[in-house]
């Protein structure tokens, strides 16, 4: 068994040394006929790749072409426009993060800026946070890296009362294509709401990276920021690091841009291979067909053993489930497609649920991500043994363990974790999805679900103002049944009950007069 | 079917005022005999946690008590005399850092502490962390915390690097049962290292947390740390964050630890009422019940809006995924068992995989957490709406969405996220999972499965050794097969491969000296 073990290692071993990256699927228990079967469909995955990457409108829901590859490699955009725009972007982030490390973009009185406020939410905040935990280090950091990414009022006073004094050498980066996503514009508002509380100028510290001709991108110009920064159409949220979205924050924290582009352009050559086997985001998607049977039968645990990583699994969590989550096929036939993603980091994750992995509910698959070069001191904590090779021993040790007990793993190798390395895994998994997306027929582009949950919210706050506007009128004390009555909304009494919850709790001027058990009260307005 | 909901909603709302807690399950679709059809399982669940908490073997494995209960309430321990230890580990619990408060307990030269490190994995790390996270504050904290959690060497040199000089007043904290798991050994080694390094007195800045008797209670106590705290085997890591293990560095930061007791405590006091639909505990379990099968059929995502929360699914992980997910149940048959748990925290996870929960794969249920007050400066973002607004409106909104795809859910609501409440949390996801256990029949205490990947481990690092001591002997370059050969070991040739791939990027003194593929080169020692 372990000689046949090695052989299949040996075999199937996808060595890509060009970009440092290498792909073991062995520990996934794959016939020996199972590539030569997927050849078909993957032969139809490239050529929809070949035409996004040409420009077609590859996001057909909402009229778009697809074009993060372009971001690395403006020379094939469709048009020299993009090509154009894709470059002069990145030459403004450069030029912008220079001009800031240098000091001659400045805080107001000269003072250089010391911190980074990013405010965004979903593709606008999970790429800079992993790249900023990936690639950070407060040895060499240039700016500290802080961000609003909830509209929870606490979380953001939090993040602020740790700026204290520095707010005033703080930059803040708005990003929103639309300049609409609510949590993002509550963020930009409690920001200027501090700034004001300490009599500074927002404007003069602040910069914007929105869709042009945006309500952002309007305010900005108007107000006289100190830039602005372009997202486009052709780039989705989920994809967006290597644009400006990932590439101004990690700049001004003085993080190898350049690195992460060239890193991500090298991935895409390797994975336009069409010889599935030399090509580790075909295997990817290859393995989780197999793994999920193509419908999301088994959740995806990401087990990266390295403390930088810690946040790619909560970024792959985005990339892959909103892009793979869908109701309907390209056909419009009802599919709910998807693949749960979770994890945290290796060892740790063995102290916490590899019990379970091991020994419990078989309804996953693993993936590995080991990093060749350790970093850090080697120091040896036993003879001849440091710490690094603790980490690859029970790395090792968990994968045997794992595969003992009839639990499948996929282990992707990378060299180091540096701007190059996080640009490979980036564009590593962007294409494995998009290579999924096409064997199960699905628009792995648009994000068609989160409307309704938006909808929903908008309904309820604007119940709450018309609540609140009703008991100011009305002044005595009323129940449930006659508010809900009066507001012509019997159909919506739990909503209104909750609503008056929160609104006692957080002294909103509405008061609950009395009340025998939880929904027997009545209440009214305080103002 | 808005007044069928309203009327469900009110017919099985559990409001646990005593402890600022509601439990909402009318979003989960089980049927209006439910309830009563869980009785007898429920009555015996609770039988077995009465035995439990008055001091039985609960753990047959293991042949130990499980006594995290009595950390709240130590009247309720079996004996006095465990009683008495665990007064006694609190209040030198508390005496401790009120003397690192007051600076009678200072780092060497009488310079105050400013800094906490603490040394843990598992149970030692995601405690700590979770309540370092949802009750700490920038203007409040005592001491700042730091974590190694890992044996990375690169991690765990960036934490010593965003220390910096302020090693010279960080207080360390070691802790682990054994004194024998190795990341935390290894932890232990690399601050010592960095301590001699600055030429910084190690034992006068540590203190331990262990059993009594363990190797690091003795070294502790040989080389005369600061302190020593005790650790029980009646008390298991996942289920220790009132023992010493959380206490010790919350108090340190200054955090409430009284009201995590007082809250955990009352949590207990609730949750050993009988009468099901009262008891949230009880809830939760047969919730989880309903929605997986009993057999883990849905994965458990979990929603906190509130960033203070981001941590509480990763600490759930640990608490439901190796308490449940066990191989076999108590009576030995082979059942697979637990519940997969993740999630970050709301609204920020709807712009991540929320499209995923609202139509893709259905193999899921959430659960909602509120927290009632909002907390932060009441700003108003738009015409009466703040933040928390926002935040309640998406909650509630994204509930709402969920259910109208069929997709069911849990909300727990809770007043507020300070000592009491965090005790609360905690308190009701213990006592859930012993009333799930008791549900499937299995043991919640042991974790039997993370032994193999251990071992195997411990064989890695065994065999790098004498790969080692072999290549230094043997002088010439030799390819895989005389290596595997000469050290006896043909059947681990993948390990051995990949052994010398990493000692090779690591500068470990061997160097590959030629190859045409991947495993067709030579290996030497260069020392």
């Amino acid at each position: 068994m372990a000689q046949d073990l090695w052989k299949r290692y040996q075999k199937y071993l996808c060595v890509c040394d060009e970009i440092g990256l290498r792909l073991d699927p062995s520990r996934m228990a794959f016939g020996d006929d199972f590539l030569a079967g997927m050849e078909k469909r993957m032969a139809a995955a490239f050529d929809e790749m070949e035409k996004l990457e040409a420009g077609a409108i590859a996001n057909p829901d909402e009229g778009r072409q697809v074009g993060h590859y372009w971001l690395r490699a403006p020379e094939l955009a469709p048009t020299p426009e993009i090509g154009r725009a894709i470059e002069e972007a990145q030459q403004q982030v450069r030029g912008f993060a220079r001009r800031v490390h240098r000091g001659e973009i400045a805080a107001p009185g000269g003072r250089p800026f010391t911190d980074l406020l990013v405010i965004g939410i979903g593709g606008s905040a999970l790429g800079p946070q992993l790249a900023a935990d990936a690639l950070g280090d407060p040895r060499r950091d240039r700016l500290r890296p802080h961000f609003f990414d909830n509209t929870d009022p606490d979380g953001m006073d939090r993040v602020l009362a740790g700026l204290g004094e520095r707010l005033a050498t703080t930059l803040v980066l708005v990003i929103s294509k639309s300049g609409g996503t609510a949590e993002t514009r509550n963020g930009m508002l409690v920001a200027q709401a501090a700034f004001a509380g300490g009599a500074l100028a927002f404007p003069r510290q602040a910069a914007a990276i929105t869709g042009a001709g945006s309500q952002l991108d309007r305010t900005a110009e108007a107000e006289g920021w100190l830039a602005r920064f372009p997202m486009w159409d052709f780039v989705g949220g989920r994809t967006s690091e290597l644009s400006a979205v990932g590439l101004l924050p990690a700049a001004l924290q003085g993080l190898d841009i350049d690195g992460l582009l060239a890193g991500a352009r090298a991935c895409d050559e390797v994975t336009r291979r069409r010889e599935l086997a030399k090509n580790p985001a075909a295997w990817l998607a290859v393995l989780w067909y197999y793994a999920t049977g193509g419908r999301g039968e088994r959740d995806m645990v990401v087990l990266p053993y390295k403390d930088r990583l810690l946040l790619f699994s909560r970024y792959l969590q985005q990339l892959i489930m909103e892009s793979l989550g869908k109701g309907r096929d390209l056909a419009g036939n009802e599919v709910a497609q998807g693949i749960a993603v979770y994890g945290n980091k290796g060892a740790t994750d063995q102290h916490a649920y590899v019990q379970q992995l091991r020994e419990g509910v078989p309804n996953f698959f693993a993936t590995f991500i080991e990093v060749l070069e350790d970093g850090g001191p080697p120091l040896e904590v036993e003879k001849e043994a440091t710490c690094g090779d603790f980490l690859r021993g029970f790395r090792l040790g968990t994968r045997e363990a794992l595969w003992a007990a009839g639990r499948e793993s996929i282990t992707i190798t990378i060299d180091r974790i540096d701007g190059p390395g996080l640009g490979v895994l980036i564009a590593l998994y962007e294409r494995a999805v998009g290579f999924y997306a096409s064997l199960v027929g699905i628009n792995a582009y648009h994000q068609p679900g989160v409307e309704a949950g938006k909808k929903a919210a908008a309904e309820v706050l604007a119940l709450q103002r018309r609540l609140l506007d009703h008991l100011r009128s009305e002044g005595r004390a009323q129940n449930l049944d006659a508010i809900a009555a009066a507001l012509g909304e019997s159909e919506r009494k739990e909503w209104i009950f909750q609503l008056l919850e929160g609104l006692v709790a957080n002294g909103r001027g509405v008061a609950r007069v009395r009340g025998d058990s939880p929904f027997g009260g009545t209440w009214r307005s305080t103002r």
